[in-house]
């Protein structure tokens, strides 16, 4: 069986989804699509707007055959931790190919940035150390670093998919993966488009969208499988919903406890305590707290970290642990499942088809954060959705 | 000038509450009178069905000059340190006297009462100890205690305002404060009364109409500002409103930490991690934890400090104290007024008439509670009620 990965947060599936998963399917000519999928919490530090089984589901119907979840402490962190976890699993699944989106869409561009990277990598690392001692934001600092060797002219790393998708590439080459990575244009539709003026439109503009309840103008770019989840409002998680509890957490929690949160460093504990007391909204929360070397990215990372009680000490033991703590299985048709007993006998990292209490830390981490993510709704769903949790995958 | 001290909670104001300020003024014949009252949280572990500004406005229409905090730290503890806390502020303030409600309402019963206690101490201390050890819950063992020694048919010591006078008496000895104690009765409606059949009205069965939305029954029960408060949804506060967050609570801390939480003793916190999952009500969540020794009471006071976040280290330390941290007034009239610039000179605690953060750790502790309180409002409304807790006091 081929078999070809791609990295996913689906938050929400889109049409531009289903074209990379046609897309990627033909190019490889796989029988089984691979999607390693961000849980409830997103990369750049946002409640998923639907939760991981919602999309999951939407994924199935859109042509994967297998989901797998990206775990929690690899999903919430930078591209590079991010693209990591996501092609340690893939490696470890044994799939043949990863194909991403990109904006450049040529995986020559990406090959030939990575050679300059690798041959310039000393003056690279200096102009990036440089570059943070002055102040600058980690993206910031990278861009001065790339530009400098000139990386520029060969890939623009301004672009968030492009960004992504050399992250993949250097993944590969550090863990010295056995797996075969190619990329495809996006259609058309900047990620940071604002509004919906086709079938193709970029995941927040549908999200922007829906929570201005402009429905009917979602219609057009989602399959019926996303238009139906996101009209059940009791289903939808936006950051204003978690504002009130995390309001209680700043106030609530002195400044050492604030300290032991991931991402909570140089006395970013003390700005939160500071501004959360004028604040009635987590944008203006977030406003207030942002300087230039916070970006906003950045502080919504720190945000999930301290709403999941994710602590530093956790964070960074199993970050810097070299092996894959587990494959968790979130979703699978029957090609999926195929794949799975063809590839199992040869895995090397624990298969979870259910999580349960106690069985990884890393497991109990990706619980603890559903449990936050699920605490805005009404207790009685909060319960049905934890058990769903801990049940076996779906199955089409 | 001469001033008589009562100890309330006011959940809510009812005309019960009316009539005992107007007796206590007659009977001790005074121009000052001082309220010692909870804060936004009671004696057996709720949270007050309207916050304490709203509740010392309904205490200062209703004819108390001085409405004094009874701090967070002795407020939501059994009746032996609710009343030693409110006992020593009224001392502190040099109040002359101090007049409680209570069913039996002859203040000889309970002087006899005590002086039966105090010939066997010995042997009340061994029972008390040996009523604990076979697992009996603290109000239990007392009970047993009190028979063995026979005080019952001295003074019903099941009565809740019985045992609240007691304590109250005992205290003002332990203290050797100078404070003269009376008591009047109750005029009809038990404590536990779960309906409004009259003008007369357990709070209980008042809070209950309320939550059913019976606000028409309440009229005749109450006064009219304590009836104004109660019609406006947006205020009223009840633990089902902060069991989400009780659930995220209990979900992502782990066992070690529940464990710092004032009261979360004997394994305690394996039983709310064990019973949490299952549960969609608060109702539901202590009915499962309950068992003998842990009562209802007992289990809401633990609920109330893991929701405010109140470390046994902080309340043990602060309870061990034997100074009064500080005076807090909540509210005044004139009179209130005149009172304190009475007494200003010879107070020997300092006096508090706006909280500050880090103006005492029992201050901080209060506008934490508080903070944890305003939780469940709107954003907006929740930082209102901040910006009000550190306000001067309502003056009338």
């Amino acid at each position: 069986m081929r078999s070809c990965g791609i990295v996913v947060e689906y938050n929400p599936l889109h049409n531009g989804h289903v074209y990379h998963i046609q897309e990627a399917r033909k190019l490889t000519e796989s029988d089984c699509m691979i999607a390693v999928m961000s849980g409830n919490f997103m990369q750049r530090g946002e409640p998923a707007i639907l939760d991981k089984f919602s999309r999951t589901e939407a994924a199935l119907q859109a042509g994967v055959d297998l989901v797998v979840e990206l775990p929690f402490l690899y999903a919430v962190q930078h591209a590079d931790l991010f693209a990591k976890g996501a092609v340690a699993i893939l490696d470890a699944l044994g799939a043949d190919h990863l194909v991403f989106g990109s904006e450049d869409g040529t995986i020559n561009a990406f090959h030939q940035a990575q050679l300059k990277r690798r041959a310039k990598k000393g003056v690279f690392d200096e102009i990036l150390k440089q570059s943070l001692e002055q102040g600058l934001s980690y993206p910031e600092a990278s861009r001065a670093a790339y530009e400098n060797i000139g990386i520029n002219s060969t890939l623009d790393l301004q672009s968030p998919n492009n960004i992504l998708g050399f992250a993949y590439l250097r993944a590969a080459e550090q863990l010295h993966a056995n797996i075969h990575v190619d990329t495809i244009p996006r259609i058309k539709a900047d990620y940071h488009d604002q509004s919906i003026t086709g079938p193709i439109a970029s995941a927040t503009s549908i999200r922007s969208a829906r929570l201005r309840n402009q429905t009917e103008n979602i219609k057009q770019a989602v399959p019926e499988s996303t238009y139906a989840a996101l009209q059940d409002i009791k289903q939808l998680h936006s950051w204003e919903d978690y504002f009130p509890l995390l309001r209680y957490l700043i106030l609530t929690h002195t400044p050492e406890v604030l300290r032991t949160i991931q991402g909570m460093d140089e006395g970013l504990e003390y700005r939160f305590k500071r501004y959360i007391q004028q604040s009635v909204s987590f944008q203006q929360f977030l406003a207030h707290v942002k300087t230039k070397r916070y970006t906003w990215t950045r502080l919504q990372r720190v945000c999930v970290h301290l709403l999941t009680n994710s602590h530093k000490e956790l964070i960074t033991e199993w970050l810097d642990n070299k092996e894959l703590p587990y494959i968790r299985i979130l979703g699978m048709s029957k090609a999926g499942r195929a794949f799975l007993s063809s590839k199992k006998k040869q895995l090397e990292v624990p298969l979870f088809t259910q999580l349960k209490d106690n069985s990884h830390p890393v497991a109990d981490l990706e619980l603890q954060a559903s449990d936050a993510y699920y605490s805005t709704l009404l207790p009685a769903a909060a319960a049905a959705a934890r058990k769903q949790e801990i049940s076996p995958p779906i199955f089409v």
